[in-house]
């Protein structure tokens, strides 16, 4: 996909529907940076996200296993009220297919389940739309709603400071990113599903297929610590999506930890570039949380309080701008 | 599309996915008969509503016309929150297309935006996937959050008794159900959208890509009123969503208006049976009020206050149960 042309696409797309309704209706809050959209109601602000799994879903066809895509609908929109301090209440899903098929369903259902309850979240309704002449196979969608509860704030990243430390979570996989590259590097390698990479210890499908972390709980844990000045869902984008919280500061991530075997392997049968590897997949985390120096052990005991034990430190905020993986030769000046 | 066969694949979905979080990640507020979900956050009840366009995007897709459908994204979302009452405040819209094309999505983001002016209502986010392994054309899709403002209570419907007078109010055309019915006659009838129908004013296209009739500012202009005691969006399944809302009372829509044209001229190029006119387009009426006898009076005037001066007495809730629209011969027993 060309994403300049997705980018002008969009735009038009927005031109047209920018229209700020009367405060009556909600109050839009401007949070720059997040893929989440926030709105005061009464005394609540409350944070939504949407988003769909993607591609891994035909990974998911192809091997005949579904629960592991249903587990994705809620931590691909979760994880992103997670990137601005919001819990998460409830979860409306969209299905659409080519037609029902109720073993598949069920695999959903299950994985959709066990996400709801890793996120602590309700389903509270969704959509379910037989498109045999849109859709091939089937696609998974969802909306999620997040508050603030007790009077905490929005995490923004606006406060991120140079001396800042940055800690990072372990991701469980390629979570649900990258999976068009993906399949493409599995069809030139004529990869064998069912069988293990080296060094791997279950079949590579089942590998790539592992959910998504869910990282609502280490958000929810951490996001009322003075300490705690941004937070970062390592989804489409890699270590950019740092950059999207403040532009004009320099994450330097110079601790990052062993790449795991899954990603080396995967840039093997490329090859690819080490700078798409780091832009397009999590490359072994899924989630950072930037906080003030003098904080850090502070922050280190939530998450631990929280059940999260493996976040490691992994870089620092510096005068500058882009971020940088020295370890790889990697720098990035923006975004996009 | 076999709706029993949806029906198992949903329940088979829905068994897995259950669970109640704890009540500090709020408290969903059980809404039987209606497709909004509803969750109590602190102080307020948020409503979620989430639907696609549907299968309409191929006529428009055939028509090269964008701007209908994507005034449809906010109608079929907000219309089921002003079912139960709720004033939307923010829609995320998605968008799964087989390719990103700038001039189509301007179309669509004009539309998005009435819509958004119409509902008075903010566009908080959204996605955009490019899909052309699992997408053929675009497929519209949206999530909307709504509110009761000032302490208003959600509309349920579980007030309705027998002596209960039912108002309608009229819709734009078939608005975004019965697509996949409407292409197949006008298939089967070898149509020329460019031409009006016997009786139409404009192209047939045009006319049935009517953009969806939004019906917030009706519901609330209305919903404080203690008179009211239930309403319905009459989308998909036609008059049987009255049924939704009450199952063990009766409703007589003995003044059903004359049926537009448009809806007849289609069933003619079936034959289509009445029953299934009824129950899958909403012949004219595209919401309805059940409002106390002694106050339908006010209830008119706050409509008329609120912009709405096209609401007339449709009929009566008696004992019984079912839906009939005695004119035109048709009783049905339930929903589905």
């Amino acid at each position: 996909m060309d994403r300049s042309s997705v980018a002008v696409a969009l735009a038009e797309l927005l031109r047209g529907a920018r229209y700020r309704p009367p405060t009556t209706h909600g109050r839009p809050v401007d949070l720059p940076g997040h893929f989440a959209g926030l709105v005061r109601i009464g005394r609540e602000t409350l944070a939504l996200t949407t988003d769909t799994v993607g591609t891994k879903v035909l990974l998911a066809e192809q091997l005949g296993r579904w629960e592991e895509v249903g587990e994705d609908i809620v931590g691909v929109n979760v994880n992103d009220l997670a990137a601005v301090g919001a819990r998460p209440a409830a979860l409306v899903d969209t299905i659409l297919c080519d037609r029902p098929r109720p073993e598949v369903f069920r695999a959903i259902g299950r994985g959709l389940g066990r996400g709801l309850r890793a996120a602590e979240c309700a389903l509270l309704g969704g959509e379910t739309a037989v498109v045999p002449d849109m859709v091939r196979g089937i696609d998974l969608g969802a909306t999620a709603l997040g508050f603030f509860p007790g009077g905490r704030k929005p995490v923004s990243g606006a406060g991120i400071r140079p001396g800042d430390q940055i800690l990072g979570i372990p991701s469980s996989g390629p979570h649900a990113n990258g999976f068009t590259l993906i399949r493409r590097l599995l069809r030139s390698g004529q990869v064998d599903l069912s069988a293990a990479r080296p060094g791997g210890r279950v079949p590579v499908g089942r590998e790539l297929l592992a959910p998504t972390r869910i990282y609502s709980r280490a958000a929810d844990a951490v996001a009322d610590d003075p300490g705690v000045r941004g937070l970062a869902h390592l989804s489409g984008g890699g270590v950019r999506n740092l950059v999207r919280l403040r532009p004009d500061v320099s994450f330097v991530l110079d601790r990052w930890p062993p790449v795991p075997g899954v990603f080396r392997w995967l840039q093997e049968l490329g090859p690819v570039s080490e700078e798409e590897m780091f832009q397009t997949f999590n490359m072994g985390l899924g989630f950072a949380i930037v906080v003030r120096a003098d904080r850090r052990t502070q922050v280190e005991r939530r998450l631990e309080r929280g059940g999260v034990r493996d976040a490691r430190l992994i870089g620092r905020v510096e005068r500058g701008a882009g971020v940088e993986v020295p370890k790889f030769g990697l720098r990035y000046a923006g975004y996009s």
